[in-house]
């Protein structure tokens, strides 16, 4: 008797699983699975570089500056304040799920998260440093030295590693457990129906197009202003800029969609508040679709499901600088 | 035989407690005790607002920018770095242990931590927002709005409530722990022969003098200039812009000398890099005392072990704006 329950037990917790994996397996987003880093000196590491502010030239501007963790990841402005108070000319990404991105940037121009790291560490308008000062800062604190050593296993520090040690912690800020992973995972009664609903017009209406995979996007480059002209102050050419050819003319990377609720403003010119007018614009633009109030209403809906758990880590402690680290330059 | 060594070991115990206790007593600096804060709710909420960029005009700047604790509850530079790249007039003085100062700025012209929290909110040159943007952009989002009624045991945001709350988090952060409060319990290898030797002469030199208490410093105003003057470009005048007398020009506030080593450079404009430098210049201007380099390594050596338990918390997650939030005015 006991046997026989347990082996219809298991038979039903397979079949269940079966369909889980069904259901899963036919939509067109996945959900995220945790990572669990090999290296967490590595990770540790990344972590404090990704939050000191002495690898810009201020003293002043981090990683975490203008992807910020507090706030899923951005800086929630139209675009990002760079050394000197200078407007930079696109939206910030999102940092988290980052590594769901086939390339890095609005038009992809860096082909990984390590690549990526080392950008706005030179870039004049944004942290304003070199990445020779920004090495021998680090190189000028014993601490830090020795943390290299310890994530690397040799001495040494440089800006390949640098970047390497930023990305992997980067590459950690996944955020499983939001409530659409849990419907995809088969618990039916984690959205409710006009979510449900928001999400079938999702992919009905063709959003899933382009926003899919588990990211939610960050799949593909497509034109943004396919049906109708996306109207902008923003100079930004996109893909253009990156192949040279007129036909990558205002394509960028579709933009991940988890933690959206998260992520405002929106588009990479960052000019739309809320995700009800981003909604009205996406489907009007890309799919020549006027979305209706309630239609528009279980979209966002929907899109508010995408909120995973957001980073749970310590806020790290820098190690001070020493009477031989070069002194920041915020003026 | 057994209750004999019971009872043996109950009085060596004793009086090795007693002969802490008066080593400690007989000392001007007392070691710093652990806060537990009464309400772990509001301390909750200090820690989110402290953190959360939307009570500055440009969305850009927290209470954390300028006193990071990442890096000493400080800067490490001159002077801040305000609205728009604003140059600060003044070093930001560590919010670390700044509960144990008498009052709060380095002039004193706040009387407690909540008194200085509401400063920088409304300072144009700093966070420049105004208390009734900061108090509609926390009114306007839900989960604030929770947080604050769990904090308070009841409805209502308001400035006087920002302001409690985030001092009520800035009280929690205290160094305890530090080698030379271990030293001062009773460990008498925590500190090496140069850290005592260079202890016994900041007593012997005077520097104790104005140094003293809990948190070496912070108890009371002094001339900064006694027996020379402090050659500047600052034109900070100190204790004089709150009392208006001649006879208080350069009278600033004693800084607290815990974490020293974390929260260079030095002085009320920040002119000074290294300890070595402020020691040498301290002795001359203060005391009318040329230390030599011998003199000046070994209490650099005592300053050093200063350094105390840094704060430990997961970083926080901020809730959301929503399409009611004031938006941010970067530019």
């Amino acid at each position: 008797m006991m046997i026989r329950t347990l082996v219809v037990s298991l038979l039903s917790i397979g079949a269940l699983a079966t369909s889980i994996n069904t259901s899963a397996a036919n939509e067109p987003i996945q959900p995220i699975k945790a990572v669990k880093p090999q290296n967490t000196d590595m990770v540790e590491l990344g972590t404090m570089l990704f939050f000191d502010p002495r690898l810009s030239k201020s003293g002043f501007i981090s990683c975490n500056s203008c992807h910020n963790l507090s706030m899923g990841g951005t800086d929630n402005i139209p675009t990002s304040i760079g050394h000197a108070w200078q407007q930079g000319p696109i939206n910030a990404p999102t940092v988290l799920n980052s590594s769901m991105n086939l390339a890095q940037f609005w038009d992809g121009r860096a082909k990984d998260l390590k690549e990526q790291a080392g950008g706005p560490i030179a870039n004049p308008g944004e942290m304003a440093s070199t990445h020779k000062v920004a090495v021998e800062v680090l190189r000028s604190i014993p601490q830090y030295r020795a943390y290299f050593e310890k994530a690397f296993g040799s001495e040494g520090v440089d800006i390949d590693r640098v970047t390497t040690a930023i990305a992997a912690f980067e590459e950690t800020l996944v955020t499983p457990g939001s409530r659409f992973d849990k419907w995809l995972e088969g618990d039916k009664k984690a959205l409710n129906k006009q979510e449900l609903d928001g999400y079938e017009l999702f992919k009905s209406a063709g959003c899933a197009g382009c926003h899919n995979g588990p990211g939610v996007g960050g799949t593909l480059y497509q034109k943004f202003g396919v049906h109708h002209p996306y109207k902008t102050d923003s100079k930004a050419e996109g893909r253009k800029e990156v192949t040279g050819k007129d036909a990558d003319l205002h394509f960028f990377k579709v933009p991940l969609l988890r933690n959206i609720e998260l992520t405002y403003p929106y588009f990479h010119d960052g000019a739309v508040d809320t995700l009800e007018e981003a909604v009205k614009i996406m489907g009007k633009l890309q799919l020549d679709i006027d979305f209706n109030k309630k239609e528009v209403d279980s979209i966002v809906a929907f899109l508010k499901t995408l909120t995973g758990e957001q980073p749970d880590f310590k806020m790290p402690i820098m190690p001070p600088s020493t009477n031989d680290t070069p002194r920041p330059e915020p003026f």
